[in-house]
C-alpha cells in the first residue's frame, strides 16, 4: 500500500452513502475502512478471494458532487490480472469490476458495494420481536502464504505457518488441534508455490481465533456448522454457511431415546434402572445426530466432514446425555446439575463424526428443571432486553416459564407432562401430516370441522373427506377442548355436559354410553384408520392437568415480580407454531393479555442454538443470562397447590379474562363455586 | 488459623537448621513456610492426607538456645486426632509426632522434618555431571471440599468444584477435560460428607494447574507417568511416580516397526511406498506403547490408567510417526519437520490405553535429522550450561553430536548407520543377554576371550563355556575392531594382516581362505548356535564408515567453533552403557581427549524424557534449548567428504591422540599414504 500525504480524493460508497475524503494512493479496501464500511476479505488483500470486488460508477454525478471514472483508480496490475483471467475474464477486469484491495486511489470516486462484498453479514432472529444479529461465527477461514521449508531453516512446517498467520494476519499465541498436524504438509506440498510469490498458499480454519482446527491447500472457500435442538421427543438440526448466515438445510428427527422412555422421567428411571443405561442414551442421541448431519449436509450437497462446529441446546436431562452423564440426579432434589456452564469440547470426543477437528458448544444451564434449551429461547426473545414485560412459555415435555423485562427475568418449569405434546391423549400424536390441528365446532349445530397438516383446507362433517386425519396433536387439542367449552358441550369444570348428549342429533358428534362420554371429531370415513377420532373425557382431564401446572406456574412467577398482568406473550415449543392464541387464551392455557400481543414462534429454542452457532458475542450473553436469570423453584411454593386447583377449571376459577369479553360464555355452565367446595372439588379432577 | 500479634515463639527446623521467630498461634506449616520451608501437603491443612507430619524434639538445646516441648504447640483438635486414629494411633499421636497444619506455636521449639514431609523431593539426573532436580511435574493432585448442591443454589457440581479450587487452592480460570465430567457426580455422591464438615471430599487431578483431569471421590494418593524414547531399534520407558520422582518400573521393547524397515530410510520408503504405510508404522508405535505401559504398570501394582502423562522423546522420523505425521519430508533435502516446537495432546487422540485424560508431551525437534531424542540428551547433559567444552556423542541409527558450553553449543547428525547397533554385522545383533558386550585379544597368543550380557565372568578360549553367546552387539565390536587393531591383526587401513594368518596357531583365530580373512572370536562351542561367531573383513569396513562419518561430523563442528581440542566427552545411546572410551578412542570413534574425562552415560535421551516427566520447567528449558542450538548441516559441508576419508584410518590418518601414547601400535602397520592417495583409497573401501 502506497499512502501519499497529501492531496485527498473524494470517496462516495454505496448503497451507505457514506462519503469522506482518503488520501490519494491508499487502496479501496484501507480507503473504505478509514470510512468505517467494512468490506469482505478473506485472502487479507492478496488479490486472491475476490471478495472485495466493487463495482465503480462513471460519469458525474451532480448530487454527490463529483465525476467518478475507473481512471480514477490505478490500473489493474498482474496479480489482479491474473485473478480476473482466472475467474472467466480474459486479462481484465469486467465492466467497472475491480478488487477494492488491488485499486488504489488517483481521484474522486463513487462506488458501489454489491451485497456479497459487504463484510457484515447479518441474519434476522425469527423471534416474536425481529431482531438483526451480525454474522461473527467461531469459526472462520483465512488465507496465507507460508514461507517453503530451506535447508538451513530448521523451524517446522507448523512454526513457519504460526509466523505467516502473525505476519499477514496478528494471529498470535495459537494452537493446533493435534489431529490435523498430519494434513499439513501434505496441504503445503500440494502446490509449490502460489501464483505470484514463492510462497506456499494455505487456506486455514480457525476456532475463536485460538485454533486451528482446518487446513486446506491454496485458496478455499466454505465454512459450515451446525445447530441443534435436542427436544425429548423431537431433534432438530440447522446446518448454516458460517459464512453468510444462511440456513442451507434444516433436517429434524424422533428423538430414537424415546425407545428407552417416552418422557424425561422414564429417561432417567432407564439411565438409574439398566445397567449401561446411560451409555445406551448417550449413543442413541449420538447416533441420531450423526444421522441428522449426514442428512443435512447432503441437502445441502456437503459432506459430514464439511461440517466444523455444532452448537447444541436441550433439556438438562438431554444435556447430560448428550454429554454422556448419568442424569439420575436431575430426577430428585436438589436436582444437582452436574456442569452447569457453557462447554466447549470436540466432536470426535462424543462420538461425532463431523470434521476430525470439529467442535461442540453447548449453552449453559439456569437450574435442574431449566436448561440450555430455555437459555437459547431467551436468547433470541432478548426478554432482558424488552421494554414491555413480557411472558416466554416453552411447552416441550415440560413447559419453561420465562417472565420479565430488562430489569429483571424470572423463569420456572412447570411439570405439564407431554399431554401438549399428544402424548397420553386418546388420539393424540406428534404435529405431523396428517394430525388434526385445527378444529371449529358450529355453535348452533355443534358439529366439528377440523384441518390437518400438509392440506389447506378445512375438512368439513359427514362427507368422507378426501384428506385422512391420522390422529391429534397439540393444538389441534387445545382448540378443540376451547370451542367443547365455548359451544357448552363440556362446563367449566371440564366435564362433557352428557345432558344435552341425549337431545342432539347423532351427527352433532357427543355420545353418550350412560357412563362415559366422548366428542366425535372426525368420523370413520375421514380416518386413516377407519376408527372415529375423539376426544374423551380422559383427555380432557390430561389436558386440565397439564394447562393448570402450566398457569400456576405463570401466576407464581407474577407473584413473584409483584405484576397482576402481563403485556406480551410468546408461545414457544413443540405445541406447533401454529397453536392459536385465542384458543389457548379461552383454554386458560395463559393469562389474560391483548390478543394482538400474543405471538406463537415455533422452535424457538433451535433459533437460539442458531444465533450462538453464528455469533461468538451470543455465546457471552447466553452464559451471562444463564447466571443473571433468576430462577424459582416452583414445587416447593407453598401456594403452589392452590394455583393449580384454581386453573384447573376453564378457562379460571378466579382470573378475569377481560381480553375475552364477549367471547367466553356467560357463566350459565353453572353457578360459580365458593371457594372450599372449588378446592375439593379440584382435587378430585385428577382422578 | 490463630495469629497472635505479640509474643514470638523461637523456631528451629531441622535438618535445614533454619531459625527464626514465628507469632505464638501461628501453625507449624505456615511458620515453616515463613522461614522458607516448604512441607509437603496434599490436603492443604485439611489435616487429612498427613503429608505434613513432623517430629517434636523434646528437651533443652543449649546449642539452639532453647527448650523444646510437646507442651509448646496447641493440644490435637478432634480433626487432627481423627487422622491419627484412622491411621492406626487410637485417638493420640504417636509419641512427638504431630500434624504441622493442625499444630499451632505456643512457645520455643526444635522440629525435625522428616524426609517423607520435605515438600521439594528432588532426582538426580544419571548425567555425566551429576544435577539434583527438583520434583516439580506437570500432574498433581490436590484435596479440596465442595459445598453440597442444594435446592436453591443452581450451579452445576463442577462450578461449585471450581468454586472450591478457587478459595481453598488460590486455583482460578480451571478448566476440565470433558470426557472426566461424567465421573464428577458419581465421585460427589460417594461420600455423602466429609467427617468433620457437611462437605463433599474429593481428590483432583491437575494438568499445568490449567486443566482437571481426574475426580477420585475423598482422599486419594497416586499419580504416575510414564517417560518414554522412541528408538528406530529399541522403545524404553520409565515409569515414574509423580509425587516422589522415584523410577518405579523400566520396561523395554524392540521398536515393532523394525518389520517394515530395519533403519530410518526403510522406514520412510515403507511410508511413501505403502498406501497404508504411516498408518501401519503410526499404529505400531502405539501399540508398543500401550504394551510398555500395561507391562511398566504391572511391574509397580498399577494398571495404565493409573497413567496421567506420557513424555514422548525420539528422532524426527520417530516423532512424526508417533504423531502419524509422514516422515516423507524427512527423506530428502530441505528435510522438513512438520512440526518442530514441542506439543502438549491428549493421549486418547492418538489411541494411547491410559487415563482417557491422559496428557503426553513432546519434546520438541532442532532439525530434520536432530530429534526431541537429542533435545532430551542435552537437556540430562546440561552442555549449555559447562564450562569444559564437551562433546557428546548419541548413538542410535543415526548418530547425532552436540559440541559446546554455556557460550555456545552446536548439533548436527551424522549417518552412521546402524553397524553401531550391530545391524550389517555378520553375526551383529542389538545388546541383549548372549551378545558378546567386552573383547580381549591377548598381544601373545592372539587368541580372544570375551564377556556376554548377563554373565559377569570372562569366557576364555578353547574349552567349552558354560554361558554360551548368541553374538556380538556394538561395545563387543567396537572393543573387537580396536583389539584386533592393537595387536596388529589389522592394519590402520582396517584390512586383515592377512601375512599372519599362515604363521598363525590355529587357535589364534585369525582364517585366511586365500581370498577373504575373518577373525573368530568365539569357538563353535561357545555359541548358542554350534557355529563360530566371526568378524570379517566387511563387518571391519561397516565399522569403519560408520566410525569415519561420525568423527567427520565431530571435526565439522570442531572447525566451526574454531577448536581443536574438545576437553570432555560423553557417549550416549543405544550401543550399550558400557562402551570403553579407551578402544573408542584407538578404533578413532571419538577425538583425543583425557580419557579420564570420557564418560559413557547409556540411553540419555530416556533420562532426559524423565526429567522432562518430572519437571515442568525443563520442559520450557527443551523448548528454548531446541531453537538456541546452532544446527551445521553436514552433507553439505564442502569438507565433509575430506574428513570423512581421512577418518576412515584407524585411529585416523592425520589427527594426533596424545593421550594414547605408549597405547597406540607404533606405525609399522604400513607407511601413512599421501592424501590424494589416502582419499582414492578411501573411497574404495566402501565397496
Amino acid at each position: 500500500m502506497v499512502y501519499t500525504i497529501g492531496p485527498a480524493g473524494q470517496l462516495v460508497l454505496l448503497p451507505s452513502g457514506r462519503r469522506g475524503a482518503v488520501p490519494l494512493g491508499s487502496d479501496l479496501l484501507e480507503a473504505a475502512r478509514s470510512l468505517g464500511v467494512e468490506l469482505e476479505s478473506i485472502c487479507g488483500g492478496r488479490q486472491t478471494c475476490g471478495k472485495c470486488q466493487v463495482i465503480v460508477e462513471e460519469g458525474h454525478f451532480p448530487k454527490h458532487g463529483l465525476t467518478s471514472t475507473l481512471a480514477h483508480l490505478t490500473e489493474p496490475d498482474g496479480r489482479e490480472l491474473a485473478y480476473w483471467s482466472k475467474n472467466g475474464s480474459v486479462a481484465r477486469p469486467p465492466a467497472g469490476r475491480r478488487l477494492a484491495c488491488a485499486a488504489h486511489v488517483l481521484g474522486d470516486l463513487l462506488i458501489t458495494i454489491p451485497e456479497e462484498s459487504q463484510a457484515r453479514k447479518q441474519i434476522i432472529a425469527k423471534a416474536a420481536t425481529e431482531r438483526v444479529i451480525d454474522v461473527q461465527p467461531a469459526v472462520r477461514q483465512v488465507y496465507v502464504e507460508v514461507r517453503p521449508a530451506a535447508l538451513h531453516d530448521n523451524v517446522g512446517d507448523w512454526e513457519r505457518l504460526q509466523a505467516a498467520l502473525a505476519e499477514q494476519w496478528d494471529l498470535t499465541n495459537l494452537s493446533i488441534d493435534p489431529i490435523i498436524l498430519p494434513t499439513l504438509q501434505p496441504a503445503l506440498i500440494t502446490h509449490h508455490s502460489s501464483l505470484i510469490t514463492q510462497n506456499l498458499p494455505l487456506t486455514i480454519t480457525l476456532w475463536q481465533d485460538r485454533e486451528v482446527i482446518r487446513v486446506q491447500p491454496g485458496y478455499a472457500e466454505g465454512v459450515y456448522g451446525l445447530a441443534v435442538d435436542i427436544g425429548s421427543t423431537t431433534i432438530v438440526a440447522h446446518l448454516c454457511d458460517l459464512r453468510t448466515g444462511a440456513v442451507l438445510a434444516t433436517q429434524a428427527t424422533v428423538n430414537p431415546q424415546v425407545r428407552y422412555g417416552e418422557d424425561l422421567m422414564s429417561r432417567v428411571s432407564y439411565a438409574m434402572m439398566e445397567p449401561q443405561g446411560v451409555a445406551r442414551l448417550h449413543r442413541a442421541v449420538i447416533g441420531a445426530l450423526n444421522e441428522l448431519a449426514q442428512k443435512a449436509a447432503a441437502e445441502a450437497n456437503l459432506t459430514p466432514q464439511d461440517i466444523l462446529e455444532l452448537v447444541v441446546v436441550g433439556n438438562p436431562v438431554m444435556h447430560h446425555l448428550f454429554l454422556d452423564i448419568d442424569p439420575v440426579e436431575l430426577g430428585g432434589a436438589p436436582f444437582a446439575l452436574a456442569v452447569s456452564s457453557p462447554l466447549d469440547l470436540k466432536a470426535r470426543d462424543l462420538g461425532l463424526k463431523l470434521h476430525p477437528a470439529a467442535r461442540v458448544h453447548v449453552l449453559p444451564c439456569i437450574a435442574g428443571h431449566v436448561g440450555a434449551d430455555n437459555v437459547a429461547v431467551q436468547l433470541v426473545e432478548a426478554i432482558h432486553q424488552q421494554e414491555d414485560l413480557m411472558l416466554v412459555i416453552d411447552v416441550g415435555t415440560n413447559a419453561e416459564i420465562v417472565l420479565g423485562n430488562r430489569e429483571r427475568v424470572l423463569c420456572a418449569s412447570s411439570p405439564t407432562g407431554p399431554a401438549f405434546e399428544g402424548a397420553q391423549i386418546t388420539h393424540g400424536q406428534r404435529a405431523a401430516p396428517g394430525a388434526i390441528e385445527r378444529v371449529r365446532i358450529d355453535p348452533l349445530t355443534l358439529e366439528p370441522r377440523f384441518k390437518v397438516i400438509g392440506c389447506e383446507e378445512w375438512i368439513e362433517p359427514g362427507p368422507a373427506a378426501s384428506v385422512l386425519a391420522t390422529g391429534i396433536c397439540g393444538s389441534g387439542i387445545i382448540e378443540a377442548i376451547a370451542e367443547l367449552y365455548l359451544v357448552g358441550l363440556i362446563g367449566a369444570d371440564g366435564r362433557f355436559n352428557v345432558a344435552q348428549a341425549a337431545g342432539l342429533p347423532q351427527a352433532a358428534g357427543l355420545r353418550y354410553n350412560g357412563r362415559a362420554a366422548h366428542y366425535v371429531l372426525a368420523g370413520a370415513n375421514q380416518t386413516t384408520s377407519g376408527r372415529p377420532i375423539v376426544i374423551t373425557q380422559a383427555d380432557v382431564r390430561a389436558i386440565q392437568l397439564a394447562k393448570a401446572a402450566l398457569y400456576a406456574g405463570v401466576k407464581l412467577l407474577m407473584a413473584h415480580l409483584g405484576v397482576s398482568q402481563v403485556e406480551r406473550i410468546v408461545l414457544a415449543g413443540a405445541f406447533g407454531s401454529f397453536i392459536s392464541p385465542l384458543h389457548a387464551m379461552i383454554l386458560g392455557l395463559i393469562p389474560d393479555c391483548d390478543l394482538g400481543r400474543v405471538i406463537a414462534v415455533g422452535n424457538a429454542a433451535g433459533d437460539g442454538a442458531r444465533l450462538a452457532l453464528l455469533n461468538r458475542g451470543q455465546r457471552l450473553e447466553a452464559a451471562r443470562l444463564a447466571r443473571w436469570v433468576e430462577h424459582v423453584q416452583t414445587a416447593t411454593e407453598p401456594t403452589f397447590q392452590d394455583e393449580f386447583v384454581a386453573a384447573m377449571a376453564i378457562p379460571h376459577a378466579a382470573d378475569p379474562f377481560p381480553h375475552l369479553e364477549g367471547i367466553l360464555p356467560r357463566p350459565a355452565a353453572g353457578p360459580s363455586l365458593r371457594p372450599s367446595q372449588r378446592r375439593q372439588r379440584g382435587r378430585g379432577l385428577g382422578d
